[in-house]
């Protein structure tokens, strides 16, 4: 019980993790901005996942052959909790809530780090709500409720086994993925990042230099040893009837995992570059990610795959990242931390993974099942006893599309509203001096080059200030130049100011 | 048992937490200071309450009975701990010291925040050495040892139920923000806080740029991450006789109570930003220190508030650290990183929050004692029974006061002693050029503009080796500007030193 | 169980400590360079002891009377690994893998420190793999495998009681450290450490300003809390025999060797400034270093030595490292972090200590024995008892002599022949640039003054693409001042190029 809550902690610590890759990565006129929204993503997400969350997720779940349903409907701000919790008497119901609600927070935080840099605050703070509060929790109900519909301990379970994904590579990295690639597409790519300030497409997409090499790799390291909380904690469930060898398997899968993937994305980069410059790149950013990409892989099935397996899956699973870390830029979709290939690309392997490779044996045992219990199992083990079976590879593909529809019915229409009504997207001009400038109170004098943006950014705010439900419109930065930086060049001939074109994205690195 | 000591490692981890929140705060020039002080915090923590701490706060004492003493009398440097060790058979005797020393380094850690950049290394390792091996451990023995005055466990503990203070709101964090605002008091602002460099005093408070955000963020985490071993590894006292809940439920209430404070202190400061300058500032500092302020308001009732309670304890937790905060702006009081309204205003609310909102049944429940025992619980719910029995919150109040009387009756006369003979503030000079400069052989060679400032500091400290005992005197930097700068300026006219006046207060974020 | 499992994590998050010491003490121009090889340590450590690693530390190890065995020989990629499991229905096979691959990964992760900012990434990697699947496994098999002729559980153990190392003092640390040397001492030191850029000798060594003071205290913070998984989490052999007095004494002894050590190492580096000259110097690095030699030292007893010994060992141990590592200085040994100090002398003189101090009741209960067992302690409790049996002593020391020889046999050559063929150190263009230039497409515009320097390092390298088997001979930089720089400084007279002869080291801090 209390390893149950030591494992809690340890997955809320990934907090720290996921706060430290983004701050590696962003730049550094954008810091407290992602910092901030990382510390509310937390706070939030304890609030909404309290109040609501938990309830929409959990509340009148029982174990013992009651129906399905499509979300949970009592236990809101936890009232009640103990009287009917699901796994009374195996683990304390508040440890349970620790445990979910870091889950939680993980799902909003995943959209942070690609949305960083160039997103209002109050969009940011709607998102991360809704998305804690409602959307994740449905889905929760559906995969890890008895009562949900995906679930294997439902009482007449999917295709007769329903959809395994153990620390949720779908319900948690999934949907985090597909939400902010939803959002990506909306918002847009930061300025300077594939197209110059006139419009014309760069040659090669500009990278922006992170803020501390040494801050991402601290982050990946958090969150690599948070994912021993994640992963084998979310064995507790049936370790408690013996199975903690379950456990165990699951901490050394996810290291394996891990490895592989660090390993195969930064060896398809360097065999890439290779290629294209004549000079092999060992690129610390793309081993990083690949160590994540390779945890994420091995979420869903942490507990189902052998040893081996967990190599393979990961070894995939980096270069999976990395093809989709190059397709992103190919298609213009800007991810300011590549959370979509990590979370998206890697939270879909993971499930498939697992329909075509989880042991029959280790399902019965994770499911906490006897030993003789008869359940579908990898694709490729019924194969490999001459049956053609995929009814786990099924059900597997049936939840992803249940959480990818979902998601996007709800994130599409949102996350288009908020963008027409001109508050989702920060101005051209506060993005451009930074966004701690422009909405924290950060330090403006360190870049003497960027003082008269500042100016004209704070002119523009004072202008505009005419009502909550106004459309906001983007400040064109052509027309600026010429109304406030021409003039001023003229006057004093010789001045600082960056001058006009691509110029003003490559002075802040 | 051996959760028990996850938990203490736990707590030890905070000390990294602090440090960083101090990377985050201070300024560039003084890191080495800061961070060695943390450091040392922690040795000199671990080797004074091996030597005498532990045995002042535990020696001696037993569960059954025994008369009320004022300090613990024996196991000095740990001698014959199993033997008459007060928890003997509920957890191993060595573990309860490491939980114990790393509460005891807190408290003296949290006065390293307050002082930083302004205070003599050797002050500082005295004091530290004071409070963790004598004052800190006094009152321990008061609330927490079974033969203290105001303990629980206390054969007749005063008014029916003496102090409730699980982790320490009062033991811990009240001591430290009461000593803190004691020597910040004595020691002064920082040079160029409140005054400029003629001694006039500024229109706004300067705040001085903070070295890393992102640090002040991971510190903010880790401390949020090690209050889980804090607040629920207290309860492992009762745990062993089943009440596994109590545990549990402190980790939610320590969430609740944190992200409450967060948002409240986030919001609070919006709103006053917004009246002064019509605009809205999220100041992630705010943020992160109402987190802070929260988790401490939360420490002395985790076990017996109920989570919604927590709620609203952590909300009103982070607008009285915002006020106090702005507060001790107004009075002038200089305090580098919101240590005294984090902990102190929130350590004397938490204690108060006990006293007027603990729940009947968790009190009971969470003391060990049989569920129909009868205990004052908090004035709130002695209310709703038509009662007006306010004995737990007397006691809580007796508890705080004799907590900051024995504090300020030692701590006062120390520092005032230690100022009068100069061995308290640095000198003038070497704050300005930096205390990494001045003690810590710290790079000289990067801001050029300091060289001869330095050089100064370095002449007046090779003349003013005079004895140990005589009294320092401060530098003036008015005259020193007339005798080394001014010269200097007339003789090569276009110098890159800094003006006279406030200047050199400006050049150094 | 799980228990031992949280403290595998434990173990496991010291990676991040290492990475962070690293990032805190090298330059920064050296860090993406510094942060990859700490992360392909644990990926490497990962693939390597799970393919080869365990087997050769512990396959087919069994408990009860078998031969003595110089190697494993079964379980390669884990195969089988529950059936024949040496500690089958003790802790979970799998959690022992972790926990072994934690402490794997670590022994490769000491060299990265030591041979920071000058070598070859391709020779970092196929060294971290040698030691890890193969050097480190065989000094594992021979003092901690029941089939090892140094064991303790031997069936007739090495002189009656075989070689005292808890967690490994000599098994990790000395053998990290041995090779570390014997690295460092073929690599040479960093260009401009020793010796000017025309090859005279300094007259004083040059320190690197290492990169942010704020990451090696978190680092050396991490490190502190990693060991409290690190030493109590190896006594989990036995604390099932219920021995759990063991796992807690260890983590007092940790707490206070490493305070101890911090000071003592402190202190001996203000002594010694204040003897040079006149001014005695806070040194940060010495007692962040110091308190990790103080962990190191302890390592090998920390369930064996009484509390007080544990502070006189640590600090011990904080002068030793003192004292190696201005040795070190003295031989122009270059270690970028001090890790020879901190690991092998510590390492070293923990089994010595071990040795000389072990207390005899301690020893017989830690190893699992009845209460009234006799065997072999400290020389020092041998003597009290009026003995004069060193029998213990010489254990550890031949336990030493054989980690030393081993390492040195198969390391010594390696290197040789690497750095004959020109693989190990990096060209000295590149070092000079940087190894993120070179190496990780690091950012080349920062540092405005570098660019020529890449410049040449770009040409020199795309002539040199001749063949994976030539060998490659060094760049001499005074050769191309003449060639590349002189020319160019003709040409436009007043440019910013740092000037021949010892700048170019002094420009890059």
């Amino acid at each position: 019980m209390n390893f149950f809550k030591s494992q809690a902690s340890l997955v809320f610590f990934m907090q720290a993790g996921f706060a430290m890759v983004c701050a590696g990565c962003v730049q550094k006129k954008n810091i407290q901005n992602s910092m901030l929204k990382n510390l509310l993503d937390a706070c939030g997400a304890a609030i909404g996942f309290y109040a609501f969350g938990y309830a929409f997720a959990f509340g009148g779940s029982t174990r013992t052959g009651s129906p399905t349903t499509f979300i949970g409907n009592s236990n809101f701000f936890l009232m009640n909790l103990e009287e009917n919790f699901v796994y009374k008497g195996i683990i304390p119901a508040e440890s349970f809530w620790l445990f979910q609600f870091a889950f939680a927070a993980t799902s909003a935080t995943i959209v942070a780090g690609t949305l960083a840099e160039r997103c209002q605050m109050s969009a940011y703070l709607a998102y991360s709500f809704l998305i804690t509060s409602f959307i994740y929790p449905v889905i929760v109900h559906a995969v890890w409720s008895p009562n949900g519909f995906l679930s294997t301990d439902n009482a007449d379970p999917l295709f007769g086994i329903g959809m395994i994904d153990f620390s949720g590579s779908g319900v948690v990295h999934t949907t985090g993925g597909i939400t902010a690639l939803i959002a990506t597409r909306i918002l847009g790519a930061r300025r300077g990042r594939f197209h110059d300030g006139r419009g014309n497409k760069l040659p090669t997409p500009k990278k922006f230099v992170g803020h501390s090499a040494s801050l991402q790799v601290l982050g990946t390291f958090i969150l690599w040893f948070g994912w021993y909380g994640f992963n084998p904690g979310s064995v507790m469930f049936v370790s408690v009837t013996g199975y903690s060898h379950s456990a165990s398997r699951a901490a050394v899968t996810t290291t394996l995992s891990a490895a592989a993937a660090s390993v195969t994305a930064l060896v398809a980069n360097m065999i890439r570059t290779e290629r294209l410059t004549g000079e092999a790149v060992y690129d610390l950013g793309y081993a990083l990610n690949g160590a994540l990409a390779g945890l994420v892989a091995v979420t869903a099935g942490c507990t189902v795959l052998e040893t081996w397996v967990a190599l393979i899956v990961g070894a995939i699973g980096g270069v999976l990242f990395y093809a989709t870390s190059i397709g992103l830029e190919y298609f213009c979709l800007d991810d300011a931390v590549d959370a979509i290939p990590v979370h998206l690309t890697n939270g879909i392997w993971g499930c498939i993974a697992v329909g075509l490779m989880a042991n029959p044996r280790y399902v019965v045992e994770s499911l906490g099942l006897p030993p003789d219990s008869d359940r579908p199992a990898g694709w490729f083990y019924e194969w490999a006893q001459g049956s053609a079976d995929a009814r786990l590879l099924a059900a597997q593909i049936v939840g992803l599309l249940f959480i990818m529809a979902w998601s996007c019915a709800l994130m599409y229409p949102f996350f288009t509203f908020i963008d027409f009504m001109g508050w989702f997207r920060s101005d051209s001009l506060e993005e451009l001096v930074g966004l701690d400038v422009s909405y924290h109170g950060g330090d403006t004098t360190e870049d003497a080059a960027n003082a008269e943006y500042i100016e004209a950014m704070k002119v523009k705010k004072s202008m505009e200030r005419t009502g909550l439900f106004r459309r906001r419109k983007q400040t064109s930065l052509q027309d600026l130049e010429i109304d406030s930086f021409h003039g001023n060049a003229n006057a004093n001939g010789n001045n600082n100011l960056p001058a006009a074109g691509t110029e003003p994205y490559d002075t802040d690195p």
